[in-house]
């Protein structure tokens, strides 16, 4: 018996759980060249939506398929000259307890004594994409002043943390008073804003009394609209989502013209434009977290049948660190 | 007898040419330092909305105050050492038929053959925005294709004109079926596309089957998110004006998430961070001009009166080329 998470029907805007249903899975003999893997660890990620509606034609995933996205797992049968019994890998694998891989497709994951769920969020495509926007698309220097929005997810919490290494003072956007303490108390960001505040404006004009160098974009909208004139002349937006934008429908903006009249720098950039200098950057990454610079959270959601549910969360802002799901085997 | 214009109200909007009375005004001997200076050509340009509404503390104009701009004129009269009558000038001036100016604060405008007015298109602050925008903030470059919006405008046909000259293919976009001949049959341009049509999006899409390297924005709204999502991965945008989101009402966008998908460069700039690079700048704008690369082109409204009413015309679009006023003297 084998059980995993199939997809219902296509998604036209939003996921709701209803969208998946676990279900029995069949399971064959590893083929020469691949493996058995036991799934451990799912990753839930925001780019999942764009598959389910199908927007890229070579990466959707079709009604009655099985649902996928990156796993860590361990080899339990292994027709891979690469790979043995309990090695430990991460690949992007169907949802369900058991599943055959490529063993070409995998990646190792060797233990340094950081924590294994680390390769989903700090030191994987999260860190990797923080990285991307703060150093090299915003530059983001000594005695600057930068804002990250969702500063509390997977990303924007990398992100702000990584802007405290490169010695900048970092303000946070995040939605409840719950994830603005986390941020300030765990992360370590200088300040965190509210934006569910009804004084969130005026919060965020205050806490950037001299304006911001950078801000590290994840959501757009209203929460862009607030940042635009809080920064400098010249200021870098580095885009790296536009989550209130993704539904396709018109989105209401005021203060537009701050690109123009601040001269703003603003560049959209994605993690896969950076494949080619992954491994230095996770060098990086991993160098901080072992001094203690930087820190992995994530919010574990227990057994593949909770998988759905926390990816809708992810779209709620349910999550505080990096979305993942610890799959029970039964 | 001295005639000029007055500002009647605070503008916190659009601009109506009730807006400005023409009105006797006061007009005194020249002090020492100072020059009595007789106007030729007034200048009507996009920032004047910006001044009449007071945006910038330091530049604004007040209800009845003279209107004023840039202005070529001549000497009549001197008491600074530099100047005598006769000179030609460019200086920032009252809109009255003679006006006492400061000598420290005007240009000579010397006689290189090329039209005197071109000092207030090609060769002035148009032409330098257009360089700037064009070579330094979107380094269009040999083979690439541009789209240039407001097209037809005292920016944008030089903007263009300057991609033309760099190599690219070039596609404009105006109002209006007269401007659209103009700016492919006068100003060279490879293609023009009507905003105004119904057709306008698919018209868009079919002028740039493999999409844009860069696009040099006037306007923003309804133009910028038809441009969107017919640029290139990685395309630059050069914001010059986002004319569409001057008036603080929220605006509607549909595509701003390509700004991320498309990982596209976003810069706004201004022409007074150009001032230090001024001289050499116009000084390829005018060899340009002698070598009959560029042309320089304008609307002109007959008479101070008129004046007002071309500057509310700026803001419709009646003009096509830089549009100024020819000052008749009583």
């Amino acid at each position: 018996m084998n059980s995993g998470v199939i997809v219902r029907r296509q998604i036209t805007s939003k996921v709701a759980p209803d969208d998946f249903e676990l279900s029995t899975v069949p399971l064959s003999e590893p083929q020469p060249g691949e493996v058995l893997v036991r799934a451990a660890y799912l990753s839930i990620d925001a780019y999942m939506l764009t598959m389910l509606k199908g927007e890229n034609p070579s990466q959707k995933i079709l009604p009655g398929e099985p649902m996928k996205g990156r796993v860590i797992g361990e080899v339990v049968q292994s027709r891979h000259a690469r790979w043995k019994p309990k090695d430990r890998i991460l690949g992007i694998l169907d949802w369900s307890h058991f599943v055959i891989a490529k063993g070409d497709t995998l990646t190792e994951l060797v233990d340094d004594g950081l924590p294994l769920t680390a390769h989903l969020g700090a030191l994987g495509s999260p860190g990797v994409t923080a990285w991307a926007g703060m150093v090299d698309v915003a530059s983001a220097g000594q005695n600057e002043t930068v804002v990250v929005s969702a500063a509390a997810g997977a990303i924007g919490s990398i992100a702000g943390q990584i802007a405290k290494i490169k010695g900048c003072t970092v303000v946070g956007i995040a939605g409840g008073r719950e994830k603005c303490r986390y941020v300030t108390e765990t992360l370590g960001f200088d300040a965190c804003v509210d934006y569910r505040a009804s004084t969130f404006e005026r919060d965020l004009r205050a806490a950037l009394p001299d304006g911001a160098d950078v801000y590290f974009e994840n959501v757009g909208g209203a929460v862009l609209d607030a940042v635009l004139p809080c920064l400098k002349h010249h200021a870098r937006i580095a885009v790296c989502g536009l989550i209130a934008h993704y539904s396709d429908q018109p989105v209401s903006l005021r203060h537009l013209v701050e690109i123009r009249r601040r001269r703003l720098n603003v560049r959209g950039f994605a993690v896969v434009d950076y494949l080619d200098r992954r491994e230095p950057i996770i060098a990086e990454l991993r160098g901080w977290m072992k001094s203690g610079k930087l820190r992995h959270h994530e919010t574990v959601a227990k057994g593949l049948a909770a998988a759905p549910g926390a990816l809708v969360g992810l779209f709620e802002g349910a999550n505080i660190g990096k979305q993942i799901v610890a799959v029970e085997t039964v």
